[in-house]
This record gives C-alpha cells, structure tokens and sequence, in this order.
C-alpha cells in the first residue's frame, strides 16, 4: 500500500519503518510542517518522498497517518476532508481519544467510516526521526477505539498492520481509553512536571536539584518532555485527567494527615500495598531503591 | 583500620567493599540482625568475621558504621553507648539526619564527639549485598553534618575515606539536608507509592496497570522501594516531609484549576519552566518521553 505519513516524528517514522520492515507498505510519502523534517526522513530512508503539503501528500494514498502532536490534529482533519482520496483508510498514534473523534466526526463526513483511532504505546527516550526504529513496537500494545461507524475491513487493516509489526491490539471504547491514560500516563507527566516547577521555584531549588539522586532521576524523567505535546494532551483529556488529579489529590491529604500525625501504620500499609502491586507488575527487574 | 559493620545490605556492604579497596580498611566485622546476612557477607569475602552481637563487633573497632534502617539506629545507638571502643569513629549512612543526630546526643554521651553524621546519595536497584559494589560511591555525593561538638579529626577521618573511593564530600547544617532529601527523594517516593496504591485500589486498576508504559513504568520505579524502610524514613523526616508535601499540595490545587479551565498558558508556562530546568539538569541524555 501506499503510505502518506503526516508529521515525520520519532513514532511517525517509526511506523513507516515498523509497517515497511513488515511488508505491509510500498511506498511512504511523508509531510510536516518542518520541511527539513520530512527531507530528513528522506535522507534517513524512511519515507521515499518529501511533501509539499498534506494535499500533495495524500494524493494517491492508500493509508494516511496522522503522527503530529494532538493539538494539531484537528487542523489536519479539515485538509483530509478535502484532500484524501475515497480509497484511503485514516488513522493516527494520538495519545488522546474522545475529544479527536468528535473532531473527526464532525470534520470528515462520509470519511469518517475510513477513519481508525488508534495509539501505539511506545516512545523512545530521545525525539526525533533520527531516532525513529522499525522495531519500536516489537512486544508493545496498540489501543484501537473503533466506532459504530468504522467499517470493520479499514479497522482489520490498520489492527493487521500493527500485528505484523510485533505489536499487541486491544479494542476498547474511546471512554475508557482516555481513563486508562489519564491514571498512568498523563497524570503521572503532570506530577513530574509539577515537582520538578516546585522544587526549581524554591529559594534554594538549584542547591536541592543539585543533590538529587537516582530516584528523583527517574521519576522526573518524564518531565523532560515536550511542553506543548503535553499541554496539548493535558487539554484534550482534561475531563477524565481532572478527575484523575482530584482522586490523587485526596490520596495526597490522607498521606498528609499520616504524616504530620507520625502515623507509622497508615504509611506502611500504603507503601507496602504499593510496592507489592508494583514489584507484581512485570516489569523486569527494574527493582525500587535501595538507598537509605 | 578495623572497620565494625552493623547491618549487611546493600550500602554496607558497597562501603566496606569500597572502603577496602581504597587502602583504607584491614578488616571489616559484621554483624546483622539476620544472622545468614552476615554469613553472606563473609562469603562474599566483603566482611571478614560475622559477630554474634553489636558488642561483639565492635570490640576492636577503630570505625563503627551503622548501615541499617533509620528507625532501628536508636536501639543501636543505645548499644554502642555502652560496648565502643573509646577510640572507635561512630558513623552512619542513613537518609535523614536532625531526628537521628538528636538520638545520638541523648545516647552516646562523650561519644557523641565521635560521632559523624553521614549520607551517600547512593543505591543500586537491586538490594541486599549480593549486589554490593566497591564502585559504587564513585561520583557520587556524601553530605556531612558535623555538630558543634564533633572532633574536627573523626570529622576528617570519614570524610578522607568517602574521597578515598571517589565521592564529593558535601557539609551542610542537618537542618539543611532534611529540607533538600525530603524534596529531592522523600517526597518523590511518597508521590510514588501514592500512585500506584491510588490505581491499584481502583475498580479498573488491574485493566489500568495492564497498559502502563514506560513513562509509568521509571515514574514507579521507587514505589517497589522497601516499605518499612520508607515508612522509617517518612517518619523520620516528617517535619520537613510534611512541608514539602504542603508545598506540593498547592501546587497540585493550581494545576487542578488549569486542567478544569483548560487554562492552555498556565500548563504549557509550567510544563515548559518544569522541562527546562529537567533538561539543563545534567542527568545526561536521559531525556523525556516522547510517545503521543
């Protein structure tokens, strides 16, 4: 099939490798809005040709992807509802569901029945299509949130391509999708972000970051992330992540009483209720921190 | 010297490792409450003679090192009150310093000039000292919090030792240290433990945990942390923990209200200060999580 790939990214071209690598893709035309960006796909192998617009991307595509950050997902649904051919399955990596699909809903029309929502849990630690790699989603998930009215032959087609990559596929309802990643994606992004703004805003904020170790280290990783990607995401999902933050809110005043109170019994039981569900967790053996 | 270890886990055991390797150690005695840790640690060829008490170890002892959890370094110190040697250094590694160097004054008497309080910002991700490591401490920071009445040639003493095996000796007033690790590590884990616990005990939190990626997953890391250790630790530093936690708190109201609004400024404002400082934070090319 013919690939047009919009948004030439670390996930983008990854899946252009991941679905060529597979036999699944003949040809990738590639688009973003950097134009250095897609002519570095080119250059990279990635994508055979570099764009000139979404228009002249999509022209003869069997397939579009949209790889670009959420926020910028709905301009895009506008200039595919004009430009994709009738042949072409829609479908996109966006971490966010429900508020997408009313805009593909509204954008599309009849399209919308070619249209699949679709997010690949995965990432890399390093941004970029240089960094892009065909076995990016070897063992990882890939949510499909299919409507009523997505045809099942575009959905069977876009959840084969993920298979045929190493990939796992789920279906569940855009609903629960965005809860799901709400509790273990966007908030904890949030958290980090907020810790890391806290402790640097304080009076001795650059003598504290001074001495932090591992466990600050890794638990503020994420915080390093692209600001408006995440601002973005935190927009589209504000519904299930505001109600996700005021439960975690609430666990914070209880640990807050426990610990003005010296509380021995409360915090253990939490810690050690955490611990065992995260050592269960499966994965590997990342361990906890063993500094005292 | 001869070195008298109390408590064979990861730490002391990496201490005695490394402070053998230096040239600074003859001998090493050990002695755990669980009686095989010292036996293994013998075996391990890191302790040369497993002692069957407290006074048993420190018979000889020119260094004392108490390497257990900070909420058993009273009883400890207790015993040490009555079996030190008058010539050994007493010194410790544990993770919050005003509430222990207060239970050493009250218990060591004379001694309590010997005593120098000490913490390695160090740790594996694995415990116990089968994972000890004599490089351990290299680049690592060990601060210091010396007391009026501490003998400035004990104070030397440990302090030429941790440099001795490549650490950067930090001093700093106790006060300090508690401030800077209960925003730098104490709360981080607090933060940890309460996520995973808040999901877990939701009515989806299996299906939830299921999907959890990588973000989560170095987010998490620490909630596999030891909960008796932690829960000392907490307690411990609850003064400090508490503010901090406070602190925190507030900010979360904020982010709370920028979330509901969709105040797109305030989070992208956050996010990008929060980025930034992560970024510039010289934990090398870790970087941030790049998945949509």
């Amino acid at each position: 099939m013919n690939l047009a790939l919009l948004g030439c990214g670390l996930l983008g071209g990854s899946l252009a490798a991941a679905w060529r690598k597979s036999g699944r893709v003949a040809s990738v035309s590639g688009y973003d809005l950097v134009t250095t960006q897609a002519q570095r796909a080119v250059a990279l192998g990635i994508v055979d040709r570099a764009a000139a617009s979404v228009a002249d991307a999509v022209c003869d595509a069997d397939c579009i992807v949209m790889a670009t950050p959420v926020g910028s997902m709905a301009a895009l649904l506008a200039e595919l509802a004009r430009h994709a051919p009738q042949k072409a399955i829609i479908t996109d990596v966006g971490s966010t569901k429900v508020e997408l699909i009313a805009q593909a809903r509204a954008a599309l029309g009849d399209a919308f029945a070619r249209f699949v929502p679709a997010h690949p849990i995965a990432g890399g630690a390093l941004p970029g299509i240089e960094h892009a790699s065909a076995d990016l989603f070897q063992g990882c998930w890939v949510i499909t949130t299919p409507q009523e009215l997505t045809r099942p032959d575009a959905l069977e087609q876009i959840e084969s391509n993920w298979i045929a990559c190493g990939a796992s596929v789920e279906r569940m309802s855009a609903d629960e999708h965005d809860r799901i990643f709400a509790a273990v994606s966007h908030l904890p992004h949030l958290l980090a972000f907020a810790l890391v703004q806290l402790v640097a805003s304080q009076p001795d904020g650059a003598r504290k970051l001074r001495f932090a170790g591992a466990g600050f280290r890794d638990f503020t990783r994420i915080a390093a992330s692209d600001p408006a990607m995440w601002r973005d995401v935190a927009l589209a999902n504000r519904n299930a992540l505001g109600s996700e933050l005021a439960q975690f809110r609430g666990q914070l005043e209880r640990l807050q009483v426990a610990v003005d109170r010296g509380d021995a019994q409360a915090l253990e039981r939490l810690f050690a209720e955490a611990s065992q569900v995260r050592r269960n967790q499966g994965f590997g053996t990342d361990g906890g921190d063993h500094d005292v």
